[in-house]
C-alpha cells in the first residue's frame, strides 16, 4: 500500500516593504499553477509569506505594525489563494501575521493555516517558539522583534487528519519551532506523518555571528533529526534572498522519515522543490526504532516540563 | 578563556565470547597508554566494554547471563583500569553490565561510570532506553534481549561536575539513549558541557532491514542534533566490527556544540579518535539560540510526559 502526497515546497524570494499583498499573491498564484502542472497535491509557502519580514524593524506606532497583519482569513487580497485552491484542487500551507479579537482584546500571533483542496481551512497553528527579543536593540544591524510583536501561540501543536491526494495526519510549525526537539516530539506523539514548516531565517545572527557560516547545516540538521526521530515527513520552506538589505537563507527542503533530504531548492528566489511523499514510509520507523509505546520512558522526562532554563548541578 | 578537555574516543573492535576480561582490559590499557602519549585527559570506552555483546543470545540459565555481569566495580579484573587512571592521570568512561544487590533483591542494569584522574568514580548512570525485546524471537538472525536482561535505569540522567584537564559539567548516556531527544534535553537542562555515550549497534536491524544502509547516517544525525540543540560536546564510542558473526557499526565520533563532527574513527577495530574540546564553546549556543530560560515554553510540552505511545487525532 502507498499513500502518496505530492508536495511542493514553494520558496519565495525577497518581498520588499513597498510590495503590495496583491503583488505577492500574484507570485504565489504562479507557484500554485506551476505546482499543479507537476501534479502536486499540496503547496507549502513560507512563514509571514504575504509581506516583508517586518520584525526586523523597531516600530513605535502600533498602526505601522498592524499594517503587516491580517484581520481576516481569507481577506480581500488572500481570497484569490482560496479560489485557486478550489479551482486547481490544490491544498496549501500559508504563514501570516494574525490580528484577532478574542475575549474582548486584540491579540497578535505568528500563524499558519492548512487549506484543503476545496479551499477550506482544516488546521491552524500559532507559533510557540518566538525567537529574538522584545526591546529595541540598536546595536544590532537589524532587529528580530518577534517577542515584541507577537504573543506565544495558544493552540499547542495540534495534528490534523486531512486529505491531499491521500489521507494522512498533518502538523505545522513555524521557523524557530523547528530548532526545538519538543516541537517534533509533540507532533510525533499524535502520530503525525507530515510536518509543514515555513521560515524566515537571516544568514547573520547578530548575537552569535560565529554561527553564520553554519546556517544551512543547522537548518538541515534540525529538520532531518526531527523527521527521523519521529518517523515523519518534514517540509521546510524559506522566504529567501536579500530582503531589505538582510540576507536570508533559502535551503528549502523536503525530508523523508528516514531523515534523508529528498528534494531541495537551490536558489534564493521563487522556486518549487517537489517530492512524492509516501506516508506509508512513516510506519517503518514508527513501528520499530521509534515505537514510542514500547521504548519511551516518560516517567524519566519530567524535567522537560518542570524546568524552563538550565540549572547546573551543585 | 578556554577550558580544554582533550578527549579520546577509544573504540574497541570485536570481543569474542571466549575472550577473558583480562584480555579485554589489556586492550583497554593499551588504548589508555596511547591516549596518554597524545596528551589526553579522558578516555571514553564503549557500552558493555568488558565482554562480547551478550544480549544477542537467548540464554535460559541465569548463571550463563550473570557471567557477563560485574558484581563489583572495581573488581578483580577491572582494578587495573583504575590503577592506570591514577598512574597515567587519565580519566575514563566505562560501560559494563552491573549486578547489584539493592533493597534485598538482585538487580541488573546496563551501566556506565565516569572515573576521574585519581581513579575515583565520580558519576554513575544506568541505561534508560533499553532497545530490543524481552521474549525469545527465533526468527531473528540474532537476538537483542536488553529488555529481558536489564531493568530500566533508576538514576535519571544525572550531570556531574568533574575535572579532566579543565572543570566542566559531564553527562552520560548509553547506546539507544542517543536516538532520543529527551536524553540530550534533560542533560541540557542541567547545563551539560560534554555527553559521553558508548554503544554497540549492529548494522542489521532485524525488524527494519530497510534502515541498514543508513546506520552511519542515523548514528551521526542523532548525536549532531543532540549536541547542537543543547550546546554541548558529544562523544560517541562504538564497539565495532564483526563480533560473533554480527557486523557492528564503528563510526565513533566527537561532535562539537555546533553539531560539527571534529574527530572520527575510520576502522572497525581498536582505534582512538582525539579531539581538544573547548568547553567554553558551549556558551555561544547556550546563551543565544538555545538560551532555554529565554526561549523554551515548558507549559506547552506536557504531552511529552503525559503520553507514552502515539495517539492519532480523531
Amino acid at each position: 500500500m502507498t499513500r502518496i502526497v505530492t508536495v511542493a515546497a514553494a520558496q519565495l524570494g525577497p518581498i520588499a516593504r513597498k510590495d503590495t499583498r496583491a503583488q505577492v499573491v500574484e507570485r504565489m498564484l504562479a507557484l500554485m499553477r506551476q505546482a499543479k502542472s507537476h501534479g502536486c497535491d499540496l503547496v507549502v509557502f513560507p512563514e509571514l509569506a504575504l509581506t516583508t519580514f517586518f520584525p526586523r524593524w523597531y516600530f513605535e506606532r502600533q498602526e505601522e505594525i498592524d499594517a503587516f497583519f491580517e484581520r481576516e482569513m481569507p481577506g480581500p487580497e488572500t481570497q484569490r489563494l482560496f479560489d485557486a485552491a478550489r479551482s486547481l484542487e490544490l491544498g496549501f500551507y500559508l504563514g501570516y501575521a494574525e490580528l484577532a479579537n478574542e475575549g474582548g482584546r486584540t491579540r497578535r500571533f505568528n500563524t499558519s493555516i492548512l487549506v484543503d483542496k476545496t479551499g477550506r481551512i482544516v488546521g491552524k497553528y500559532r507559533k510557540i517558539h518566538l525567537p529574538g527579543h522584545a526591546e529595541h536593540e540598536p546595536w544590532r544591524r537589524f532587529q528580530h522583534l518577534e517577542k515584541r510583536y507577537f504573543e506565544v501561540g495558544d493552540l499547542g501543536f495540534p495534528a490534523f487528519r486531512a486529505s491531499f491526494g491521500a489521507e494522512g495526519i498533518f502538523g505545522m510549525a513555524i521557523c524557530n519551532d523547528r530548532r526545538w526537539s519538543e516541537t517534533y516530539r509533540i507532533l510525533g506523539l499524535q502520530a503525525v506523518e507530515v510536518i509543514l514548516i515555513g521560515y524566515n531565517t537571516p544568514v547573520h545572527n547578530p548575537p552569535a555571528p560565529e554561527h553564520d557560516a553554519l546556517s544551512h547545516f543547522h537548518n538541515e540538521l534540525v529538520m532531518q533529526a526531527g523527521a527521523y526521530q519521529n518517523g515523519t515527513w518534514v517540509v521546510g520552506v524559506a522566504k529567501a534572498g536579500n530582503e531589505e538589505g538582510v540576507e536570508q537563507i533559502g535551503n528549502s527542503i523536503v525530508v523523508a522519515p528516514s531523515g534523508e533530504i529528498v528534494a531541495a531548492c537551490t536558489t534564493t528566489g521563487d522556486e518549487l522543490a517537489i517530492a512524492r511523499c509516501d506516508l506509508d514510509l512513516c510506519a517503518s520507523y514508527k513501528n520499530t526504532t521509534f515505537n514510542f509505546a514500547r521504548h519511551r520512558e516518560p516517567a524519566q522526562y519530567r524535567m522537560i516540563v518542570e524546568r524552563k532554563g538550565a540549572i547546573p548541578p551543585d
